[in-house]
């Protein structure tokens, strides 16, 4: 279970200075992508979170061969959409434009697809066109301090013989998959760029269990602590999770159906073989949305919990006042009786009326006590 | 992101006075269209807000030439039928029936398409007819005076050379697209009217991001507010934003069946490579529905959150009464124990009676303040 | 809009009477048609409402003559049959099964679609038999007074050139159609039974929006009452109007259905041309059940409006008791001390101390005052 | 209106004992069927109802001749299998699987079908065999006493010349239609087993007409009562019918797939010309779903007004505590202030100040009187 | 009905120690399989109940013959492939991922069946392989002792003369099972691995049945208990039995797809004739989902009571509270008043005024006590 100290983009400052508490919603609602109605094509990075520098790296590899390199201009990926092997470029940072512009026209991306790639906030989708795949995934993340979900868009592009990623920052989950490659571990290193896009996705969907068994666990303790101590900062605990879990629901939701998508494809570059892991990766995104409703549905049970704890508070509350005026009031009133300075009141020359009174005030008393024991109050 | 103070329509007069306040359910609800059973095609414009004069302008343009022009009557515009250019041709303003008459005759629109045209609150739908395409959709603004989304009817009518935009007011979102026509910027000017369509599509479901984002940002105000001082007007307000989203579901929600028919359209006038934009423009309305959705979801939440901080508050005023009851009525009844009047009691006479008494009240006091403070009330 | 007072069937006496108070549910539960069990196409009237007299009415008409004329008895409207000029033949009252049976058997109906055209509250229907179209909708009506949805049954039987209409009660939504025929206002005397059947159809639809508009402006007016005046009433209004939408969801929800299936539909009698007539209802009929269920939204808001005005009413009432209590009990407290008779209470003898002990008295409650000010109970 | 009774099963004894208690969820929960894992066509009767002893009764007729009979053993049915005519036998009581066994024997039935016909609880459902076809029904009826719904499974095997019906019980609700048998009224001795089938199923659905109309009126009772009198053993009530309205939804929701799946069947024991028939049960049918589904919505707003009115009680309750409170404390503290034993209270030698303090608190009390009138508390 | 002890995997020592508290909410959310971007094929047993030693048994039978036998080592199994009788090999306990290796191995089984045989909490599903069908199901058990739904992995690989079950622990609800086989009982002995593989789901299927019959008798009990004496453990309970049925519904809601899948599958190893015992089964799945979501639906409506009954509660607090301070404080503030010290108050000279003003204060009492019996409040 990945810690959170260790996750790729949990420990960015700022994550709790005003400027950026505006994301708690912001996550959910898409800032503007562009100016409205500026033409198609036209990039603009709108994610808030840039890297200083872009970097470019890329793995280029067939069964016998493996050649990993860190490049300082895009140009020098472009060779590699004429070689046979297969080569995986990975960007890190979205924000320079130009970057992509140039590997765009070189590629023949589409304009549209260039434009979402930058704009991040895109909802996961997978979109066919004749030489590539475009697919845009959300990778998870659960920082242990603010109890947030951390969700980074991550671009695909498949051709024939490359996989471009793109992503917002550096760090991400797939450092596994490029010790397979480098180790020429499992059958990746005999495979092609479906296959490596399938390695790809399932790594970010493994993740997702690790967001959901976080979540889970604070579930867990909130089931615990909720009826012993019902404070307002528990209910506030259960609605901020609520929250997260339409973050991690807006990544899983729509994931399925690029996955089914995926699996009824008849596209060129996904070889038949390939579509069986697909299938898996369809299985766990299916799983991963089944336990994102259980655990829905077990918030909203915490929800009814904590108001009921709430609820039982106040009737104790309301016991205890009710207990001390019920005895009391009557009492007091007894008292008030004899404190009045009326000439005429026989009972107070009698000299066993004192203790009679009190008598009768323990016997009021007392029989307040089992009226209140019968009813279960006390 | 557009300030609402340059939003088109929302600073006209009297918004808030009581004629426009029937507009808060209004919206919602479409008023009567024409005398129930008249004849179809009988034109009634049912909006309330009309232009003094109706607005008639259009660009006629090709890749190479450019005509853009106001004029003063409908018929000037119809010789754009016949030209090979592109003509946009915009009206502002809908309650000169005799106008759309004239021009529906000339154009050959079906008298059903006049008739929605003019009768603003239609549902946004596709309508394929041989010669056009007839489409409606909602503009959407948000004030942020009334913290309304305004809401107002386009008509888009789409033929082998010419659109129609009809729009109830002056001041609308395309000026960006009426400036890259005109700066020939991007490809539009080498493309045919659906792709102009798709360009305006595309300016209305961007702006739709922008309300978006202001309603988000209300909610996330409240959200932060919300447990501090758990007003009546901030659920009030809760409750408002929840009807606004309602507005804007209702625009953006057939939106997306309009979409996803256009992508599936075999009509002549639009061009197989058009519908890749058509595809982005789908994508936008559907993350905009899942924004809308989610945004409800939070808004929601956020009553919970208001109600159990209520329930909170009232718990508090009762512990204070509880408190303030439980400690001086007991001291109560005992300081009218010796304020009776009998003869017989001997303890009055003692001298260290009166202190033992105030001691033997702050042992009860203090019992139960120790106790109130055991069950964490205080 | 249509007045209530105005409304056909609004004005029937005895609708408060008890007998007819069941109908609030009766409604919506259809009674049981039928002996159970009891053969098909047994005859039985099953609404309540019955006209004194059945009302036979028809037009003959086509492009050049009209005939309009009001008949004793059924028998007369049978040449009707074999004319080709389209006849509509409208029947109200549904109690004399007997003339029922006999137009069904010359015009050979269905024994099963004579029962169902006299046991009111089916469900809205579209039935393709071989020679006729049985379509069952309901007509709506609002009552003012009673604020309640008035339900009536309409079936019309469709065949090559006649048009028959039954209703349980004279007064309808017709009279505009009936006009248009008359002065051949439109294209209605050039068409056929479809595209009467359409105007018709047409006309129930927009009477809709009518009743839609008073449960709208009704759920207006609670909105603004409900915050200020929280009284059980205003409750009972709201869930009121909720049981009232059913009403019109049971109406309107099927004929959706209704609608799409006869766009869809292949049958001789529907003219490829009328089917865009159709569509048009078909809309109108997909926005009325849109606008329900945004009532239903609102009128959900409005009962949590309501249930959180009512808390916040409690709470003020706790926040004086608590106030009062709080001030006047510690107060009242200090007063019995004073008021005990002990021998040796130095203080009273002191002249300074009644004085002294007042002042005390008016800080402590000033404290108090302090104290639920910055609580803000205040 | 079928009253309760006569409902034919609705007067067995115990129904309100411990033992039968359990019935109350236990309808909704089908019991084990078996020993689980045991083989498939084992036959174990699970209905705790039993007769004394099974009743086997056939009809036999064309339509010309009528045959009714009570026999002794199943064995005189067996010849039933080869006449052309039309065979109803109706077998009441299950438990004799020995029984079963035999009929299922001779007539070649799967013996999973013979599983499904003894325990009852199945899941109303049609299966299509290749020589006969299986439907399993719930009949319905309300027991006035008791407020539930009794469900009875009913199964039906149709054959080409045959049709069995077997009954938990003796009673049913198919007298109408045996009479219709007997005096050939009409078309039904004309037409083939399906119009049979029809027939009874046509009789059950009927039945579940007269179910709502009574659980309707409960809730009619209960709209009425809950606002004026909220006691609890009203919400148990509205509780009751919801659970009760569970179990009419599982006999009626699967109905409707049972007679759409018939409508659209090619088996060659269905005549086209049934279908029309088939049509007519399927629409009541969907229309008892819709009822049922009002129904459901009209409990649950029940609910929420029996909650309201229970918090207006309190809100009642608190208001009269707090007025009683906030008059005669202040009130009580001043009566404490003159009754202080101070030596120097100049006031208490003033002959006027004993009226002037009686009249200061009645201008306290009648304030306070005041501020809560001008509040709407009183 | 199974009784809990006899239940095979409820006894397991230490599931109510801290560890295994984790698994109240840990059985719904699926432990990271895998270190998330391994390899496909990674076996990883990530259940945390292992058996000691792995118990590898097999039956190999046709008509005629039986041979069972419990091995040592998996290789024993081997020779099995090729045999045309049809061998259940059962394996009980999967952290041997060496043994699944060579298994899978040996009879060809997709590295990603394994992986998913080995990593519990897999979702119900069925995979079609070109030689073998892999299906995943869940055994679910009740413990009466802790309330908890026990959910155990069921993998099922069926080939041509073969089923493989994996099972996490020894001990299931196949020995019904394995008695028919010994016995020859029924038609088992005769057929294909397709029959067992329906022997095997009709077991496991028919288990839910009485794991739904416990939570139904916990909700029964429920039902009488929660209006007696609504305590705040009630609720829990009923929270717990809401998270108990998540976990039944996410082993039966896929169960249904599943079925439907096999009885639509061509697959060469499902025999036609197998299907209608599928049919079966599918019946049995969607009655439990039937029972399920009734049983969720109830388990809700206790929640309300529950509230509605705590609400009550509250309510006769009040009351008594009310009742209590409004007679007794009027009272006391008129002994308050001729308790006081003027020297002019004539009354206390009175001799009559004692035993006047008890009488008045009776009166007071009495009026009270009349009020709040009208009120309905005593």
């Amino acid at each position: 279970m990945p810690e959170s100290r260790h996750s790729p983009f949990a420990r960015l400052p700022g994550v709790l200075n005003p400027v950026n508490h505006l994301k708690v919603v912001g996550r959910l609602v898409r800032r503007t992508p562009k100016k409205p109605g500026s033409a198609p094509g036209t990039l603009v990075h709108t994610g808030s979170r840039k890297v200083e520098r872009v970097r470019i790296s890329f793995l280029d590899y067939d069964a016998e061969h493996l050649h990993e390199e860190e490049v300082d201009s895009i140009q020098e990926c472009f060779p590699l959409k004429e070689t046979p092997t297969v080569s995986w470029i990975n960007v890190d940072g979205l924000h320079d434009v130009e970057l992509i512009r140039n590997l765009g026209e070189h590629f023949g991306f589409h304009p549209l697809v260039l434009e979402d790639l930058v704009s991040v906030g895109q909802r996961p989708k997978l979109e066919e066109h004749e030489d590539y795949l475009y697919i845009v995934l959300h990778m998870l993340s659960f920082d242990g301090d603010t109890k947030r979900v951390e969700s980074e868009q991550l671009s695909l592009l498949v051709g024939s013989s490359y996989v471009f990623s793109f992503q917002e920052r550096v760090g991400d989950v797939f450092d596994p998959v490029r010790e397979r490659i480098r180790s020429a571990a499992g059958r990746i290193r005999g495979q092609g760029p479906d296959y490596l896009a399938y390695a790809l996705m399932d790594a970010v969907v493994d993740g997702y269990y690790a967001v959901l068994e976080r979540v889970g666990d604070e579930i867990e303790d909130l089931d615990l602590e909720v009826m012993q101590e019902p404070e307002q900062a528990k209910l506030r605990r259960i609605h901020d999770l609520k929250r997260e879990m339409l973050v991690i629901r807006r990544a899983v939701w729509p994931l399925r159906d690029v996955m089914s998508q995926l699996l009824r494809s008849e596209h060129p570059w996904i070889a038949p073989d390939t579509k069986v892991f697909f299938r898996d990766v369809y299985d766990h995104a299916v799983q991963s949305l089944d336990t994102v409703e259980t655990l829905r549905d077990l918030a909203s049970g915490l929800t009814d919990l904590y108001l009921s704890a709430v609820g039982q508070r106040q009737n104790e509350v309301m016991k205890v006042l009710t207990i001390m005026a019920s005895i009391f009031i009557p009492l007091t009133f007894l008292a008030g009786i004899y404190g009045m300075n009326f000439q005429h009141m026989p009972e107070l020359a009698l000299s066993w009326a004192y203790p009679a009174l009190l008598t009768l005030m323990a016997a009021v008393a007392g029989t307040m006590v089992w009226y209140f024991r019968r009813k279960g109050w006390w």
